[in-house]
């Protein structure tokens, strides 16, 4: 999506060789008319899945989530890292580690929001280790449905969860995929390697 | 806000007589189509405001927030509840106490996405003790910024945050003010008070 690669490298913050900061529009102020493309494209991508909800988790997810589920004409459900008081009722639960944060999370979604039967489109802001997505996909083989995609904003393609997902046989689009960082400037994966 | 208060009718859960459950549409399962709606009735609401920011707190008010900004053409900030290991930067950070999770956050912002002179409008999920509210709002002053308004989805108007937060001087719109919860049903303030 080269709309979202030109903002990457315009206002996106290279650290080290692993970790890229765009927390101008993706993950901590957020640009909703870029979420509303975003959300188009996953839309756009996803088109012939069937998709009958869509699953984040809090609360990076939330914005891109929430305009594909907008375009798709689905509800969204993301799944909390921490249980609230009020989630008195049954839930799905899986161990989801981030090595960004180092703390290992029970990620919950209550069952009434995740049915049987539901044909899921999952959704982050990143990929890396693919964790998250795999705790996603685990929530939804638990409650009995299918992941039919996995839908990334960022993904890190040089580290192995892009991957492991495919492997694993799931359809992960990724809307920009990053090769390396070099001399602290983004490389992205070239557009035919990715079909 | 008719449409929400007729969800909140057909899908809320009162639980004793302080919590209300709307997690089928706002704050686990979220309803993109009504948070369109919801998002426009804040522009509305506060179309004359000059709002250059808006600033609301992680992960329930983001939806809202985001359609706001959307409908509103201004960026939207999320306080993070947990200070990320990538925000080595510097941050604005102010305690809020969740009632409803019986814990104290700190809840930060970096300083470059809150800048001086910015006109702030914060938006939250609920309003209860107007902790959050009030949390956010020391972020915006310690910025050397003017809140120009705080919008509320749901106010639990029997609880002393809307009065709190008026008496201070914010202009508060809630787009649906609960009265009390008498035997399992939601009361709302009637429009005329509201006024």
């Amino acid at each position: 999506m080269e709309l979202l690669k030109q903002r990457i490298r315009e206002e996106g913050h290279v650290l080290g060789d692993k970790v890229l900061k765009v927390d101008s529009f993706l993950n901590h102020q957020i640009d909703p008319v870029l979420m509303m493309e975003v959300g188009e494209e996953f839309a756009r991508r996803f088109a012939d899945a069937g998709v009958t909800k869509i699953l984040t988790i809090e609360s990076s997810g939330i914005a891109a989530a929430m305009t594909a589920a907008l375009k798709m004409d689905v509800k969204v459900v993301f799944a909390r890292k921490k249980k609230s008081a009020l989630m008195n009722e049954e839930v799905y639960m899986t161990k989801v580690h981030s090595f960004t944060k180092n703390e290992t999370n029970e990620v919950t979604v209550l069952k009434k929001f995740l049915g049987a039967n539901e044909k899921v489109l999952i959704i982050d802001d990143f990929l890396a280790n693919g964790e998250a997505a795999m705790g996603l996909a685990h929530l939804v083989e638990q409650a009995g449905s299918e992941v039919v995609g996995i839908g990334i904003v960022i993904e890190k393609a040089f580290q192995d969860g892009g991957k492991r997902l495919r492997q694993h046989g799931f359809k992960v689009e990724s809307l920009a995929r990053i090769a390396a960082f070099t001399d602290g400037q983004v490389q992205f994966v070239e557009e035919c390697v990715q079909a």
